[in-house]
């Protein structure tokens, strides 16, 4: 197993990266690549025996700073890590998307464990992807790199676990995309983790996952500037759909009536729809759609959003293996999984599949109407059934 | 008011054409329109009082063809119409959109009612909308017809039940959109009805509501081919997308789990993505949302789904009036309001909303996994409430 070594220059900056380097990293698919990059984030104190360590999982467009930039970084003893900028090329600067869960006494206590976070295979902030260059051509893979799974994403962070020369997870923890992955950590290194925290996540990912991620990624292709992923700038339009249509499905009707209701701007100047030579007036949830998309063009590259929610898709903790019930019936390791009320992207009734057939598994609700986000929004309600469940 | 007569040739096929003529209609964005046509259905046979009528409003891409073929059409004494296409010059022949609800001894009962149903103001299936050609220029109006809005349907099927020497309404129905125009008709036109059957509406368009015709709107304009409503070819990709979108908020994530799982079909030629050069395999649930759109392109015009959806976000029966309670309040006509359980577009609450207020109301529950097409779907729940209240 190499353990990522090469130039120095560690720094106060959050994100660390870890090379394969020469061992390639064989992905589901069939194809093996070298030079494989994980970028990664610790927090707390790693202990003597190696094994306090809490896995985070993100998911579809997070990166690897879960942690605000003042919790202190943990760097791992022989092992030299690069620094790169906290959210690779891409991204902006923020907060930390866990903030409120990770820190000294908090639900993720770094006083106790040593809490690690890895941005994931395929994604564009300092892992390996679509977005990455590919050092054969000079130019980015964009859809020449190879079709990345969830079970590819978790793999390759067990080799990063292996690199940093943990022993042993205490849990592992995620929600939406971040929560397949681990339900797949149950089944694929049971034997390394002594629980696991799925939320608003699914087994398998329905066809109602499926539709939404479909019609996401028909914006972006849609898009002429796209080129089948040969773009040399972002197909911005259809990245910024992409977006809005995700958004749909991770609010809820009730979220956005609240808070936007209909409050209307006049004849905005960049309306793409005059009629009769006169601009649409805007209601307020457009402009907000309108400024989530082009967040998301600043921030997340295209092609990148093509495969993580590919990647979703074909998730299904039963593929190849056994049937579903089967499955989670073999899953061991003691299990919190926790549902939102509001959910429409992974209705509740996902989270109850799960409890029904994992064996050890405790099944709480986060009461919410800010719908599938909630599992970014409501830390009071998680961090105490986290903290409960880890003490 | 003019009364539409020009050229003869009565047949069988359905659907009439009522021409406002010289006759300018006004509409609320404060331009007049001469040459305004109105496309229509009757069934069953008007008596001598001229009373026993039901109008049906339909939904977004709805047509006057709400019953079957096979249901003889009602012509009116006097009143010569054109005979058209059954859908216009767009639309693909059908078996009637609430086929199961009209007929002989049905819940809209031709034995007892003449039943009306035109195709809205705005509208590509023979009423005038921006589909039609302008006669100053020869060419199609595109977003050059003057914005319409639901209170402008309202007003145009008023002159239409005028012209065919209609005196009373025994009720106006229907669903979605439609069901935004039977409220309207209870404020506009209270003094010409009976009773009103709104079916999972609302009372103003919602937030969410607007939020995903934005998103719709989006995808049509996003494509170059829509060259700001002067195609010459339908913005393909564009519209289709749109309908995908739709397709999301008019069903359920259990209807879409359970009618479509996770089954693929391997390596389909016309996938838009490859990754790796490798065809990403379509899970079914795709291929029926490719197919949906292909469908909407063939029978239904993209500019025309701009106006139909704006018409949609700018709904609110208190505009320019009074706050909401007081009026649905004002609504003196017995009312019957359905709501779907699994409704995600328009959620049930909005129906109890106005059951709430309007003063006169039954409220009556579809049990249904369908989602907001349940209106079109669960014929004998709606049937069967539909003939109680009509009785």
């Amino acid at each position: 197993m190499s353990t990522g070594i090469t130039q120095a220059a560690k720094t106060d900056t959050g994100t660390r990266l870890f090379q394969l380097k020469d061992t390639p990293f064989p992905f589901e698919c069939g194809t093996e690549l070298s030079g494989i990059n994980i970028a990664f984030e610790a927090y707390g104190t790693l202990n003597a025996r190696r094994d306090n360590v809490i896995l985070i999982c993100h998911a579809l467009t997070g990166d690897a700073q879960a942690a605000p930039p003042d919790i202190p970084r943990y760097d791992f003893d022989g092992i030299e890590e690069i620094s790169i900028a906290p959210t690779g090329e891409f991204g902006t600067p923020h907060n930390g998307w866990w903030a409120d869960l990770i820190g000294p006494g908090k639900a993720l206590d770094t006083n106790r464990y040593c809490i690690v976070c890895s941005n994931i295979l395929g994604s564009c902030y300092g892992s390996s992807g679509p977005a990455s260059v590919n050092p054969l051509t000079g130019e980015r893979f964009g859809m020449a790199f190879p079709e990345v799974s969830v079970r590819d994403m978790v793999r390759l962070q067990y080799r990063l676990l292996q690199g940093l020369g943990i022993r042993r997870l205490r849990s592992v923890i995620g929600g939406s995309l971040g929560g397949m992955q681990v339900l797949e950590w149950a089944i694929l290194h049971a034997e390394f983790i002594d629980s696991i925290i799925p939320i608003a996540t699914v087994a398998r990912h329905s066809a109602w996952g499926i539709a939404l991620n479909t019609a996401a990624r028909q914006a972006i292709t849609n898009d002429p500037v796209w080129q089948k992923g040969r773009y040399r700038e972002q197909p911005a339009k259809g990245l910024a759909l992409a977006r809005s249509i995700a958004m749909l499905s991770y609010r809820s009707a009730s979220s956005f009536n609240t808070r936007f209701g209909r409050e209307q701007s006049p004849n905005p100047p960049h309306s793409p729809i005059a009629f009769r030579n006169q601009p649409a007036a805007d209601f307020q949830v457009e402009s907000y759609l309108r400024y989530q998309g082009k967040k998301l063009v600043e921030r997340f590259d295209a092609n990148t959003y093509l495969y993580l929610t590919r990647a979703m898709d074909t998730h299904d903790i039963s593929r190849e293996r056994d049937n579903l019930e089967s499955v989670l019936a073999s899953i061991k390791t003691p299990t919190l999984t926790i549902g939102v009320t509001s959910d429409l992207l992974y209705p509740i009734d996902e989270q109850r599949l799960l409890a029904r057939y994992i064996p050890k598994v405790e099944f709480k609700t986060v009461y919410s109407d800010d719908g599938h986000d909630a599992f970014l929004i409501e830390f009071e309600q998680m961090g105490r059934f986290v903290k409960e469940f880890l003490g």
